[in-house]
């Protein structure tokens, strides 16, 4: 068998690369919305696929992952990859789960990242409110993840927030809001997790997506601040997200300052990448 | 002043970054010539600069640094800054290099990496009639770098050179040759250093682009095979030019192994990713 075209098209805002074969097989991969600028990226590759047997999945692969790289960069590689293991798993009449070790589970936990409403404001009745409908949905998430921070538009509508300078948004990410916190800022962001965690209690567990943007000495203390309240983790305080590095050092001394599970990691572009980040043990949750 | 327009042209291979301002000024940026791909990628960028003061350099730079990555990704970005140096200089009626701290000294050393003509072939004799060609130069230089192994056709024309897959071409960086060198192609390497330094002498030096793709012990023991040899460095012997990672702990590993300097550093992006590298001292000599 062998890739005939590579395609893409942006439906919604999501880039969906479509393999070609000529064997009538084709393989379906998607990249996450927020990234329709990626259609050019992922065509860029086009030309090195052509030819290649897709079911070779990682031979096609060493041609090309080399060329991915921090978020977003990574995502046009790794949706080719997707699509690769779609037509491998179809030309083997298998789900392609089932070249990737099998199942190991029938069910996984998911947790609320995307299940949204618009939020009533970023007061701390309006985080509550906002949980509690979360909370009710029927999906009966144990665990719900909310922005705050550099990671929400408390940044901007809670005057006098931090002492860094706002940036101006350009449509995508790319400037990055950071800065020290005011203790007005950090007594906010406690009054928030305070009247989430009132609505919540323990039946619902609550994480926070945090920045990036902290400075160090903020995270270490507003990660002991909330440790009475058991949060599953906080995410990307320091780096994060689109971040075009990882400075897990720092990440190690924040961890070790608190009992807060701390968490980075959907910045990263492969195993090499998040190296010392695991074998130091920097951060206690990792999100690839 | 305000940025009213991003334009990017590619002559020859260069993408040419163009910033147009509301006052007649404008500033130049170019990208390393092999990239005409970057176009998009510098395009991108246009809409976060429109309106800016272009002689604000970091705050321009803030909006769209974090977008950069391990090269070829970072390209895109440091054009326009180029660019916008360009135009700042210009506006205070000085040369760039004077809201930059200004002159340092009135001459640099300049190695002859770039000047080439095809060579007869990669055997011994090949590659001293290379480098005797090369120190006839009217430049004079004082140093000539040659690329040997995974970075030259050696590994292609060679027999039996290295024990890796052959990967496929695709017309630009992005697979990777790599793996365990042969005996004859480890050979084969010392007798073109030989050869080379027969030519060379103590008169002009030797540095050697070598990869990235190498193993680690045959990196070690090429690297202490060549120690009489005084060469300038070994660059790029496990990770580097298209790498998406660095990899410093390898490279420390193998820079305390030899008397001979290790090298790499191309294809990071921003201060943040070398600082394991330099703190470390897991190179010897580092090349932006």
């Amino acid at each position: 068998m062998k890739i005939t075209d590579l395609r893409c098209a942006v439906i919604g805002k999501h880039p969906i690369v479509r393999i070609v074969t000529d064997e009538g097989l084709h393989g379906l991969g998607e990249v996450e919305y927020t990234k329709p600028y990626l259609k050019p990226w992922v065509l860029h590759f086009r030309e090195a696929l052509i030819g290649e047997d897709p079911t070779d999945v990682e031979r096609v692969m060493l041609k090309i992952r080399q060329r991915g790289s921090f978020k977003p960069y990574g995502a046009a590689v790794s949706a080719i990859e997707h699509a690769l293991w779609d037509i491998a798993g179809k030309a083997a009449g298998v789900p392609a789960y089932k070249l990737l070790g099998g199942k190991v589970r029938d069910k996984v936990r998911v947790y609320n990242g995307s299940i949204r409403r618009k939020r009533t404001g970023d007061r701390p009745q309006d985080y509550a409110a906002d949980v509690k409908w979360m909370m009710e949905q029927p999906q009966n998430f144990f665990m719900i993840k909310q922005g705050i921070s550099f990671h929400s538009n408390m940044k901007d509508t809670i005057d006098g927030f931090h002492y860094g300078v706002t940036q101006n948004k350009a449509g995508y990410h790319g400037a990055m809001d950071q800065g020290v916190i005011s203790e007005r800022g950090f007594n906010h962001m406690l009054d928030c997790v305070i009247a989430m965690k009132e609505v919540l209690g323990d039946k619902v567990s609550l994480a926070l997506d945090c920045g990036p943007g902290w400075m160090l000495p903020d995270a270490i203390k507003f990660a002991r601040a909330v440790e009475k309240y058991n949060l599953m983790w906080l995410e990307d305080m320091l780096t994060g997200d689109y971040v075009p590095w990882v400075n897990p050092q720092a990440y190690r001394e924040l961890t070790t300052s608190t009992s807060t599970p701390i968490h980075t990691g959907e910045q990263i572009y492969l195993r090499h990448n998040f190296k010392e980040l695991i074998e130091t043990q920097a951060v206690r949750v990792i999100g690839p």
